[in-house]
């Protein structure tokens, strides 16, 4: 019963017969790869906009690094309050880019252009202020809720009015692209975002997440920014394997959809308990519940694992992430888990 | 024919195998996972001297975090002017550290007591300068030579002395430790050094390299390092799988051995040629022979791969790096090609 | 009828004399000379607790150079949303830090231990997160209100709880210390401030800010921060005079109670105006004044100075600041505008 | 005797009496009065090149404020290894750029475009290496030796042949101008110089550097870069005063003229003595100076400063430094010392 995060789940066996298929003989070291080229090609591919793509090993390194290309050292990144980049990265942002995180608030994780707007126009006082570079939203957000093609648009030509690039945190992009049944693109280069990071490993790889950038000027020398934050791997032929086999045939919106439909059906059943409630929309794989705090209890004790995102004096806000790898079984025993106690 | 790297080389079926084995279910993240677990303690015990050990992704992380640790912003750094993190990292170390790297020149890639001393002597101007904080020296070294066990500890007196730390840049660390058969703790706490980043990709892995703290007072808060620096690998048991099978029944050191040994059979076959002269002493894994420049023209064209490590009108400083999956065919065909053309 | 800031104020007279009487001869540079060593010495006397002081030339470095001194780059540094060091510094805390600042929000610019409390709550994630480190406060605030000895007491105490340190920005620390009747002590470190610092530059100095430890273990190596931030002056005896001037025979005091002195009475004649609403409470040197949209836009008009903290429809939240220099005559002048336009 | 260095000496009368005229009234904080403005026109003016101009507090500041303006943070800086940057900076430019300073040999303090071109043609690893971009020269050196017009030029030319900016630390620019009777362009903009540092501070001014831009692309955002530094000065009429004083009249340019006349007056007296040996060419303002160790110790147990640049068992290389405020009594009571020991 592990609905802690998609990262505890293993690597999906397309993928991992991949990387043993990659194993043989000597190839090219720091991308220069067969298998890295062709996943650069086919993420390129699965874009309609023109763009460049890069791998790297972790879904922080890769959000800052995009970040890193986006803003001078003296911009400011305006993001969510509960975005990863704010919250969860240890100010890796704020080491490769130099630049400030400016936290907003909205609900289920969303900004919304009014917000944006509003604290744009405090920037009203020159060299004294960062200068508003880039804006930063997750899709799903950290609340597992939605951008559709119109409010990313939306914000984007909000950004852009104001000379600013956006960026999406697309740790878990496969499962929006899943949820909302349209074309990548038309949440990426389409819809103006101007650099995506892409995450592969909560969605069936092993370690591996892509750089976008839809504006080819903003990748000059990202090579360079890459070999700098320590992401160049040595032996690219592995994340390089891993990427081909997640794109083709079309595996990653598979493994998206299997987890975003589980996801549903773990909300459904949660629902038919009176003593719970669904916090945010379930929109794509994570279900927030807030639980009694007796039942928690009663739940963390049987080895139940999920994550408390927040807690009150009587009952807790948990956050149940489901996988490409989770399955009805688990669903229904964790229910039946509740049942016991919450009857 | 590939001399190019030790990273072009396949993982070693051994740690392939592990990996295959360790994506079995559910499994914690961010190295809370068993496997990773057992790796760290593993490589505590490699030691005699106490350790705590970490795994990050890159080697250029792993040098940059490494001496994050070890010197304040307003530091300086000394080392080989060679050195890895001096010529081949673009500059991680910098940001990583905010500290200054002061290249120091030596036969062969090995810096001198004596050269560290003369250099120390010019920091006499107070805050006008930075600090020396720490030195860092690579064994073996980019040369492939090695610093003997009394070599390094010299050098960690020496550091020591003037409130300074030693780092070793251990990227071929195994291929010292079987090259002077001795403990690898001979060549780490146990000589006074203070931390040790060890390679294990260019070994055999398929990605993964540690660092290992020798005073565990500079390890204090390594992991929000380590996370801010974008190197908290999501799926852990990945890397932690790979260590345990490089380390279990000293494995490591049987590869480096092996690649030891071809490169002495590399460097005696290529002595047989007067048109070929060994640089540096053949001391580990790789060679470095100035080649007449039609020959290695000729060599080139053949599609044989190695380094020019540096280039003079009429000859090439070729580096060639023998791994644990050069065979004796690779090294007889090299010669074969040579022999074509240098008869 | 400037009231814009009191950074565009004169020099105090006594202070440009002593600047003129520090130009004869040689001195020596970087901080040497017997007017710095002075200065210092009387900055330390200021404080009954132990102290070290350095000067520098701006507030901003001033702040930023503090800070760095008081947090790892992992660290977090706590302030209020509208706190100088996250709204007015373009970034330079994060800089010298590279650590992350994290804005929090209390009425009239002031913190209190419930806010910070409840922030500390939500770090709980170890190594995803920074390591909160240091909290700052502003005294005065930028509204222009207090912090007591109690209140300052109070943050402190819950910040060494936490193991963090209490930073204190004093741009307008005179103005505090003058309106409060205490000793300067009360208000840094008896009250547990482990870091302060001290602006002279808004009370009548010329470019001159100090920063103090209270903790003789934090200034250890402080020089070269100084130096690496380009904060050691060069011909420092005319930053030494300054301060020596302004210390001597409490001018510092006499010039900040002047200033607030001015401040009580524009507040008393603006509150005749009923068009006029004071905002925030009136305790130092600042006037926080909502006015028609109307008579601003006469004001403005007319030449006079302020700044305007926030706009809305039909009303603007005008910041009026006095100096040591501001007159009676300026405010009677200011008043006439007024009435002749809101009558 | 005080020849240790040109910023021991008081500041100039013209430019005090500028400041203390500045002190009447209020004026606008930050750069925006009337005396700053007209410093920016005047060193505008002083230049035929198109150019833009900001003041600073110190050189150290100004050079690496311009260098963040002219690298990408995975740029190198390629300089002399007695460059101010790399030597007594304490790593501003390190931390004000994020960049890596490469430090190259060469004669009495210059660069020869012989050596910086087989130093870039070392840059052939892509991504693993930093990207240079900026070629640093000082100018007089640190040795006080002298680039002429088409040296610069020379060097100009092939930073940009290779893409990279070329900036002049003028630390005693005053001086090279004054000493090569030139018009200041020719050692500037119409050299090809793309960003130049020009000190006052060491050349009769209190405290003030200005960083000038060839190319007024590179001078885009500039001022953010300022604050972000620290360096935006609260009350500028003071520095902005200065620089009005120093200019005008080419105070600048007689200032500097006296201090070379007094160093070729101390040089031709040294260079009597058969014991003490003139090292480097003595072109502008300082004389380097082999001392008998006997004798050293005899002059500094008498009082006479200057500063020891390098020291060997039996002799001391002394740094002689005249300002504008040297006198010959200076030189011949320093002399008389001399001849009591050195007969």
């Amino acid at each position: 019963m592990h609905f802690v995060s998609d990262n505890t789940a293993p690597v999906h066996p397309r993928i991992m017969e991949a990387i043993v298929q990659a194993n043989i003989g000597h190839a090219p070291a720091y991308g220069a790869d067969a298998f890295t080229q062709e996943a650069e090609k086919l993420l390129e591919r699965t874009f309609e906009t023109d763009v460049r793509a890069w791998l790297v090993a972790t879904g922080t390194a890769a959000n800052a690094l995009a970040l890193s290309a986006m803003t001078p050292p003296y911009g400011g990144i305006l993001c969510h309050e509960e975005a990863h980049i704010n919250t969860d990265e240890c100010g890796a942002p704020e080491l490769f880019t130099g630049a400030k995180i400016i936290p907003l608030s909205g609900e289920h994780g969303k900004l919304t252009p009014d917000v944006v707007q509003a604290r744009l126009a405090r920037f009203a006082h020159g060299e004294h202020q960062v200068k508003p570079a880039v804006l930063s939203i997750t899709n799903p957000t950290e609340s597992g809720t939605l951008y559709t093609p119109d409010e990313v648009r939306a914000l984007a030509d909000l950004a852009h009015e104001h000379d600013m690039l956006l960026h999406v945190d697309g740790a878990r992009f496969a499962n929006a692209v899943a949820a909302l049944s349209c074309h990548p693109d038309d949440l990426a280069g389409r819809a103006g975002v101007d650099v995506l990071t892409l995450g592969a490993t909560k969605n069936g790889a092993m370690m591996g997440e892509a750089i976008l950038f839809f504006h080819t000027s903003l990748a000059v020398e990202f090579p360079r920014r890459r070999k700098r934050a320590g992401q160049l791997v040595s032996k690219g032929r592995y994340l390089g394997a891993q990427f081909v086999a997640w794109l083709q045939d079309d595996l990653w919106l598979e493994l998206a959809l299997r987890a975003n439909a589980m996801t549903r059906l773990l909300a459904a059943r949660l629902d038919d308990f009176s003593a719970i409630r669904i916090d945010a929309p379930v929109e794509t794989n994570m279900v927030f519940a807030w639980l009694p705090r007796a039942l928690h209890e009663a739940l963390v004790e049987e080895g139940v694992e999920y994550y408390c995102w927040r807690e009150e004096a009587d009952r807790v806000l948990a956050r149940l992430v489901c996988s490409w790898h989770t399955a009805e079984e688990d669903i229904e025993a964790f229910i039946t888990a509740i049942a016991a106690h919450a009857g």
